[in-house]
C-alpha cells in the first residue's frame, strides 16, 4: 500500500518539524486505570497539548509543509472547534495569516479560543457540512489553501507523531492502543506509524454509539451517511468526505472496533477526572470508555486521551 | 541571613537529585489571564505533577537526602492529602518503605491515592493536628524518620527547584510571582531561590481569609493561632508549629501579602478551568485569585498553580 508507505516517511518528517514548535506529550502510566482493567495500562495525554487538543499537530504540520509563496497568500479552515484552535495556533506560531468559517451558533468560548491566537474568524453556515463546503470555494476562488480537519496526508501526518511519540516512550511495544475515531485522521496516522514498527499491536477504533460514520462506512464496505445523534464526544462528531483517504486506511489498519453509550463515555470520563485530576473532553472519553469495557486484562495497552477542550455547562453535565 | 544561604544551596542540590525523578513542569505563557489583567502572565503548572501537587518536590528531597540506614529504617508522615501522596510516590520510586497516618474521616478518594503507590496507611485522630502530634511521637518511639510537610530545610529546598526552574524558564525575571501560602514551604523555597538570583522580583505571598495563619503571625510579628473557618483551599489549611522555620523566612523573603475570599477563590477557578482546560485545586486557585485582584497591569507576572486535586463534590460545587 503506497500511501502508508509515504506516511511513514511524512510522519518522521512531521516529527522533526514539530520539535521545535510542541513539546512532545507525556504518556504516563495509570494506577487507577490499571487496577480497575487489571491490565498496564498507559495515557497518552493530548489533552496537555498547548491548544488542549492533538488536532494542533495536524494542523501546524500542514502549514510548515506549504511553500512560502502559498504560506503567505494565506490558509482557510472550517471548524469552530479543536482543529479551528491548532490553525490559529500554528498560524501565530508562524506568523502567517488566514480565515477560520465557524458555522452560525458556535460557542462564544470555542470563537474566542480561535480569536485568541490571531487569526480571522468569519460565521458562515447553518451546519459544519455547509461551512466546510463554503470555506472549501471560498479558498479555490481567492487562490488560498483550504486545510481539511483530517482528509490531508500532511495532516494525518501530523497525527501520527503521536505514534511516533509512543514508539519512543515505551520500553515493549503495546499489545493494544485504543484510539477514538472521527474523520479518521489521527488513527489513521497512529496506525500507519505503530503497525510498521510493531505489526503485532492491535489498533482499536473507538466511536459513539451517537454518531460512528466511521464503524458504519468500515461494515458497509463504502463510504456511508448515517442519521447521527447527539454525543458527549463533539471532537469527533460528523460525517465523511465522499473521497475520504482515511476511509481505505482505517480499512487496512484498523483491526478492532469498539463503540461506547452516552453513559459509558460520562462514566469514563468521571473516572479520569477523579483519579487523574485532570480535564478531558467528550472525543477522549470515548477511547477511555472502550478501553474500560474491553476486556484487556493481563494486557499493555495504551489510550490517547486526545484533549481537553470541554465547556463548562458540559462539565457540569457529565459531574451530576 | 545563614539559613538563606544554605538554602540557595540546597536548591541547587535537589534540582539535581529530583532530576531522574521529576519531569520539569510547564511555565506557560497564558493568553486569557493576560488579556485578563493588562499584563503579561505566566502560569507554573504544578498541577500537571505525577501526584497532581508541588509536595513531591520536598517530600523526594527529603527522602532523597536520607542516609541508606533511615531509608531502610523507614519514614513516618501525617497527611491525608498532597504530602501523604508525594511522601507514598517517593516511596515507591525508591522502593523504600514508610507509613502515612492519616486523621479519622479523611476521604477515601484520597487515602487511595496514598495507597496506590504502596505505602502503609494507619488511621490516626480526630483533627490534622492530633495526628502530626501522634506521628511524631510514633516515629520518635520506632526510630524512625518522621517528614514535615513544611518544617524542614529539605522539603523547603525540593519545593524551591520551582524557583529555580522559573529562573531556568524565564527569558527576563518576572516582576512578580503569586505564591499560595499554607505552612509556607514552598515560598519559603521559591523565594529563597528568585531573590538570590532576582532580588527585584516581588513576591507575593496569597491565603484564603478564612484560613490565614502565616499572614496573621506576620502582622503580630511573632506565630499565632487563628481560628480557622472552612475553606476551598484545603491545602493550605491549617495552623503554623510554634518553631516553623518558614516564619523567618517569609518574614524576610516575602514583599506583599494578599488574601482572598471564597467567591473570588471559585471564580478564578473558574476562569481557570474554562480558559486553560485543566483542573486544579482551591489552593492554586488562592494564587490565581490574589493575581486578578492585585492590579499588575504592564507587568511580568507568574503565579503558581501548586495542585489539581479536587474532589467532584468540590468541582461540583464551584461550577454551580
Amino acid at each position: 500500500m503506497n500511501l502508508l508507505n509515504d506516511l511513514t516517511g511524512a510522519i518522521w518528517q512531521a516529527h522533526t518539524r514539530l520539535g521545535p514548535h510542541l513539546r512532545e506529550t507525556p504518556l504516563d502510566y495509570s494506577q487507577a486505570f490499571s487496577r480497575m482493567t487489571g491490565a498496564q495500562v498507559w495515557l497518552k495525554l493530548e489533552n496537555l497539548q498547548p491548544t488542549g487538543s492533538f488536532k494542533v499537530r495536524g494542523a501546524l504540520n500542514k502549514l510548515l509543509s506549504l511553500s512560502p509563496e502559498a504560506l503567505q497568500k494565506g490558509v482557510v479552515a472550517a471548524s469552530s472547534g479543536n482543529h479551528g484552535a491548532g490553525i490559529a495556533y500554528g498560524l501565530q506560531k508562524l506568523g502567517a495569516k488566514g480565515v477560520v468559517f465557524v458555522p452560525e451558533g458556535a460557542s462564544a468560548t470555542k470563537l474566542e479560543a480561535i480569536r485568541r491566537y490571531g487569526a480571522e474568524v468569519r460565521v458562515f453556515g447553518k451546519s459544519g457540512d455547509d461551512t466546510e463546503l463554503y470555506a472549501r470555494q471560498y479558498a479555490d476562488a481567492h487562490g488560498l489553501t483550504y486545510i481539511s480537519p483530517y482528509n490531508d496526508p500532511e495532516v494525518i501526518a501530523g497525527q501520527g507523531t503521536i505514534g511516533l511519540e509512543i514508539a519512543h516512550q515505551m520500553s515493549q511495544p503495546p499489545d493494544a492502543v485504543f484510539v477514538t475515531v472521527g474523520g479518521g485522521g489521527m488513527i489513521s496516522g497512529i496506525a500507519s506509524y505503530l503497525k510498521s514498527v510493531s505489526p503485532h499491536t492491535t489498533i482499536v477504533g473507538c466511536q459513539p454509539e451517537n454518531d460512528a460514520a466511521m464503524w458504519a462506512s468500515i461494515q458497509a464496505g463504502r463510504i456511508v451517511s448515517i442519521e447521527a445523534r447527539p454525543t458527549l464526544s463533539d471532537g469527533s462528531a460528523g460525517g465523511l468526505e465522499p473521497d475520504a483517504i482515511t476511509f481505505a486506511l482505517c480499512q487496512n489498519l484498523v483491526d478492532d472496533w469498539i463503540t461506547v453509550s452516552e453513559e459509558e463515555i460520562a462514566s469514563a470520563m468521571r473516572f479520569f477526572i477523579e483519579t487523574q485530576h485532570q480535564l478531558l473532553e467528550g472525543a477522549a472519553g470515548v477511547a477511555l470508555a472502550a478501553l474500560l469495557k474491553a476486556g484487556i486484562r493481563g494486557r499493555r495497552a495504551i489510550a490517547v486521551v486526545c484533549g481537553a477542550n470541554i465547556g463548562l455547562e458540559t462539565l457540569r453535565k457529565i459531574l451530576q
